[in-house]
């Protein structure tokens, strides 16, 4: 189902639609025959959600294929990954909360070292600490550049973003200048058609300043660029799905996808404890709000089977509140799994749990909300970018489809 | 995902990846309520590997589609057989390993009988015998065309592949000449557009030698030619997937799909045991090694569930030694269901066994491996061109999308 045909089905009004996204839900059980994160969670509100409501998997992108966090949350917003990409330096514009305008052209950076003849002796400029990088993209945010402001922002070591805002409208398909090994010297600034030539003459004569800017210095000396892009052109969440929407969330880069769609976004302090809060202030006359818990997927990351279990525990503990504060459909899943045995992001389906409105229910011989319910689930294994019109059904907001 | 999408993900190392391909591995019960080829088997082997690995069964063409061994042999190799469609005289030079070149026109031909008004008698030349046929391929192989060379091999009984080897670049869009009945002419050679139109001259010059070259036989005394195509531009297996990769297979039709996707191929004697040293021969360096036993599948068109129950039982013996000489990722599975009680191809989903790598494992209430334990198991029922990914991605072979 494409968003023009879920546009054409959904109506003016329903119930609201909770989503909570427990980021990098999914896991593997820490040994063999052993249980996963979510199934050594304590989970009694889950679990007594899930025995009302319906489960299933989700795959945020395909099969074997390991979602990023960019088309993880897309995939929940209801937009196939697939089908709508974002640029490297656009997802990098949002994970700072860079105000990107429709027409910037947004690049990734590296600081790198250059030696006295210009070749790249170092990509990442030793991964100069960021209180370091710092000053320097400070100075070469100062560069001038006739006709257009090329914004420099530090993002963390030797990353960097940078916006090109001109005054003659550009396209974005420009090469990357990363010459991808040391020893030689950064690739030219190379547009692929002549829509994209005006961005690419002015990164051209930014580049001619780089020199002046950093002065006499021996280290992250260069800049190479890569991943240039714009903010696309996207149908919004709110039109799509008909949806007053918000998004709560203590990252920037979370806030950031879901401003991309169109959401409002509001920052709150890291831990479940805040959401409810934030959700009784900034919930109300909304449809739709996106609850972000990060530290579930940063335990995955660190390897730490039990501050993931001790993390789904404390998102668990608030459910309550949530429900109290916003009733209505509620969508529990994560945007990928992040299993602690493997410290990263994976491809395995995600569990995902549907309560309110109507649905077939309680299917599973495994009690409570895991993986192995959630395979056993009413719901089955399904796409990611279908949960959303699966809530909006529940939620009494789609019309039929043909007479 | 398409191909292009798993290119710019996979990473140039990992682990390997071994699949057994068990020809027709898919049944059906023998009698209602009882147990398939594979249930019914003693296969200790593979019941050790299902109890920790994960379990599934796939659709290699869709839902109701009787796979082709090419099309079903595509899509474990990861290529969408919808997408990826091999004409049909192409894949009879694959199948009797011709060294099909780019440009090659390949047709498909059968020896048919005209009478002396040139009106076709018998379509098939009374299904003449190979033995009595290659004589008159030979004399067929004779005829000469200014210009180009056009091959001629007899493949079995009336059955023969012709091949168009031009100094002029043709194109293959030429239409069929068997009429398709008896009693008129075979149809002109007739090509759909100008780029066709030098191979359709050619065989046009062809036709007109025939009569000469058979001299005065009254069977077997012309050709029909059906499924002109030709070796398809399709994106190499090794490069997609970044594996050095070998097929070992007694029949010559397997190797040819595994050399249609770019992978070296080698012969071995029929059988299971002799698997093992070829792989431990030939496996060296290789990251990817697909196994062909046949055996499963004509026991199966055979109608003999007994003797298919045997195949199975003898490949899941040397399964030790296989892993032993080739460690990895390994995957079993079937390129479609041969069932013995429908003594054909079947369209039934198709079990598949994954081990080696991280996965959730164990789900079945089913013991072993076998397409109830496969229904229920952990993977679900998925596309067969997904394996690929979910192999690629086991062995630590497939980057994240989207950062």
């Amino acid at each position: 189902m494409k968003l023009d045909d879920i546009k054409a089905l959904r109506t003016s009004d329903g119930e609201s639609i909770l989503l909570l996204v427990l980021d990098g839900l999914g896991g593997l059980p820490g040994e063999p025959g052993g249980p996963t994160e979510l199934e050594a969670a304590g989970t009694p509100n889950l679990d007594a959600l899930a025995a009302t409501g319906d489960l299933g998997l989700h795959l945020p992108v395909g099969q074997g294929i390991t979602p990023g966090s960019g088309p993880g949350h897309l995939a929940l917003f209801g937009y196939d990954p697939l089908e709508y990409r974002i640029g490297r330096g656009a997802l990098e514009a949002l994970g700072v909360e860079f105000d990107l305008q429709p027409g910037d052209v947004a690049i990734r950076a590296n600081l790198c070292t250059v030696d006295e003849r210009g070749r790249v002796v170092d990509r990442r400029a030793g991964r100069i600490p960021t209180e370091e990088a710092i000053p320097v993209c400070e100075a070469l945010d100062r560069i001038e550049v006739p006709g257009a402001r090329v914004f420099v922002q530090s993002v963390k070591e030797h990353r960097a973003l940078i916006v090109v805002r001109s005054e003659e409208a550009s396209g974005a398909r420009i090469g990357d200048t990363d010459p991808g090994r040391e020893g030689v010297e950064p690739l030219p600034v190379v547009a692929a058609d002549g829509e994209s030539e005006p961005a690419a003459r002015v990164m051209r004569a930014w580049l001619n300043g780089v020199g002046d800017a950093v002065g006499d210095r021996t280290k992250a000396n260069m800049v190479l660029l890569r991943g240039f892009s714009q903010l696309p052109a996207w149908p919004r969440f709110p039109d799509v799905f008909g949806l007053e929407s918000l998004a709560i969330a203590a990252y920037p880069m979370y806030r950031g996808v879901a401003r991309l769609v169109g959401m409002d976004a509001t920052a709150v302090p890291e831990g479940p404890e805040h959401l409810v809060g934030a959700l009784e202030q900034h919930g109300a006359g909304r449809d739709f709000v996106f609850l972000h818990v990060k530290a579930t997927d940063k335990a995955g990351e660190d390897g730490d089977f039990d501050a993931k279990v001790a993390a789904i525990e404390a998102a668990d503990a608030v459910i309550p509140d949530l429900r109290a504060a916003f009733p209505g459909v509620f969508l529990v899943t994560g945007d990928h799994s992040t299993p602690a045995i493997m410290r990263s992001h994976s491809w395995h389906p995600v569990p995902f749990l549907l309560a309110g409105g109507p649905g077939r229910g309680g299917s599973s011989a495994h009690g409570g909300f895991g993986e192995r319910a959630c395979r056993q689930g009413s719901l089955g294994l399904i796409r990611g970018c279908e949960l959303m019109p699966l809530a909006m059904a529940r939620a009494g907001r789609l019309s039929k489809f043909g007479a």
